[in-house]
């Protein structure tokens, strides 16, 4: 079998670690990457990514040529959060002829917030004969996908629970800042007003749960709210007094002729003892389902977008969702 | 959005509570029934599954003739559990441009123990423009399908090992008996040797799991053992002395250049304690997954087959297994 060629766009945290699995995996050619920040363009990628010896891969700032110029199959697109930040990207990519799978939150469902925008991407893609898929490990998993699967196992749904409690002290940097781990408590709400805190990709969750289990939900309600450290909690970045934040609980209900159907609760903090995921779904029969310590996001993100790089290249063209697509898996060539 | 057209053919208990369940069912018409009992044919199907009020379907015992004289899109399949004695129900159904979907063990993975009649049916059922699929929920989801969506978040998978331990006072009658509660222990002994004796499906789910993995295994072990009961233990159907057999332990691994890479851990006895099913991942990161109580046999037997109608009827044609499906999920029309 030929290995696929990819193209990875994106060299923060998560994009760096992708690059890593992407040069180990057997059956895959990482073949260009691309950053725009003026310490990264330029250099061989075993630079950026701290690897001991050269892969002579030149990371390209300049997408629209690079595309142009080397041969790949699929994009892993690990740069913004917001869909209407990333369309250019990733209609440069479809215009490209590049299959693209994306860590953007919002592209796990971009039809509910921008579903012009997603219908446009969608008709690109499939004149260009490509896929796009938006997925991760949450939102692209626990609190969509997963319970999903579950409920495939369910005569009636009536109602899907799903807890996520993250150790924040365990995961990178940029995450502890994004939950606002070692701000004022005022600051926290400050920002949450703004829209600039808060766990991004919940809602999208909630509409695939439930566009998955064929329901229109009436209502939709949705909170976030800091966590105030008891102690002092100290992480290998820095120092959150008591009584600051030490991250936030984000929690999301869905209503179905006035009547709860989802509940998401998320709590990412700094310290969270007993770190799990839970889904419950009441129904024929309940079900209970937990994972023991929770998923690990970084580890798991990165792997959802490498195992995904496959399924989008098998899959029929357009703008698809974890609904449209086979069973997610470990994508593993002996 | 027009009601799928469904018939149910086998109307054991799995059947019949398909049955109930597609009359019920939004989204779906049950327009006949086959069953070749002479208890059952020629009846109502109210009667058969002791409804109070006729449904106007009569239980046919000619499936070929029902095929031609009813417009059908999918047929719902119960009958046995080996692929080679239900080939020619398949054959018939395919030939007749039903897509069908069918709780028959081997028909998770067909090509396990018979790749040349799989090959053909596969041929036919493109030929015909339909989708075949073999699902459940044991083989069909515990030990193969959710598995392998756990490993969608594995960067690397090293081993598998699954464990399903079911209380089976809890489950129907056919299936106690099926499991050797009751039976001194040499009866047992000498029905595994005859092969008559033992969960159907553990293998499939097996190779289910390594085809889904990339793994080709160069060993595979299997054990069939009595589980003896420490006290008197009833069910509502009979009692089992101390002694006796109260169920089964059947065991499989499978081993990748001599290391156990997949250990499948069945019990199912009366009385059996903290029944549950988990799945353990080793890989990166490793999982532990754990479903309280276990997914219940029967209830989730019937919600797959169900739940799986709309995918195999959107499927591209041909025999299918769990791997190219999209993601199983219930179906509910509002």
């Amino acid at each position: 079998m030929k290995s696929i060629r990819v193209i990875q766009y994106g060299l923060g945290p998560i994009g760096c670690s992708v690059a890593r699995a992407l040069l180990e995996k057997k059956g895959i050619d990482l073949v260009g990457a691309v950053d725009i920040a003026p310490d990264k363009s330029g250099k061989d990628l075993s630079e950026v990514l701290g690897l001991p010896s050269r892969v002579d891969i030149r990371v390209s700032d300049d997408a629209a040529r690079l595309f142009r110029a080397t041969k790949a199959q699929v994009l892993v697109h690990t740069t913004r959060s917001f869909f209407r930040d990333v369309y250019p990207q990733l209609e440069q990519a479809v215009k490209a002829g590049l299959n693209v799978i994306s860590s953007t939150e919002e592209l796990l469902y971009p039809q509910l917030r921008s579903g012009q925008l997603a219908s446009k991407l969608d008709r690109l893609a499939r004149q260009h004969g490509v896929t796009v898929l938006g997925t991760g490990v949450n939102p692209g998993f626990v609190m969509d996908t997963l319970p999903l699967v579950m409920s495939g196992v369910c005569q009636k749904v009536g109602s899907v629970k799903i807890t996520r409690r993250v150790d924040a002290s365990t995961r990178r940097m940029s995450l502890q800042r994004k939950i606002g781990a070692g701000m004022k408590p005022a600051e926290f709400r400050k920002l949450v007003r703004a829209g600039k805190l808060g766990h991004i990709g919940l809602l999208e969750s909630m509409a695939l749960l439930a566009a998955g289990l064929g329901w229109t939900l009436d209502k939709i309600s949705e909170r976030i709210q800091p966590v105030l450290a008891d102690t002092v909690q100290k992480t290998r970045y820095f120092t959150v007094a008591a009584g600051d934040v030490c991250g936030l609980k984000h929690t999301g209900v869905g209503y179905l002729d006035g009547r709860k159907v989802i509940e998401l609760d998320l709590r990412m903090y700094v310290g969270a003892k007993d770190p799990v995921d839970s889904i419950e779904i009441r129904g024929v029969p309940n079900l209970r389902v937990s994972i023991e310590g929770g998923v690990h996001g970084d580890l798991a993100t990165v792997a959802s977008l490498v195992n995904g790089i496959p399924r989008v290249l098998e899959a029929e063209p357009g703008l698809k969702t974890m609904l449209d697509l086979p069973i997610p898996r470990a994508y593993q060539v002996l």
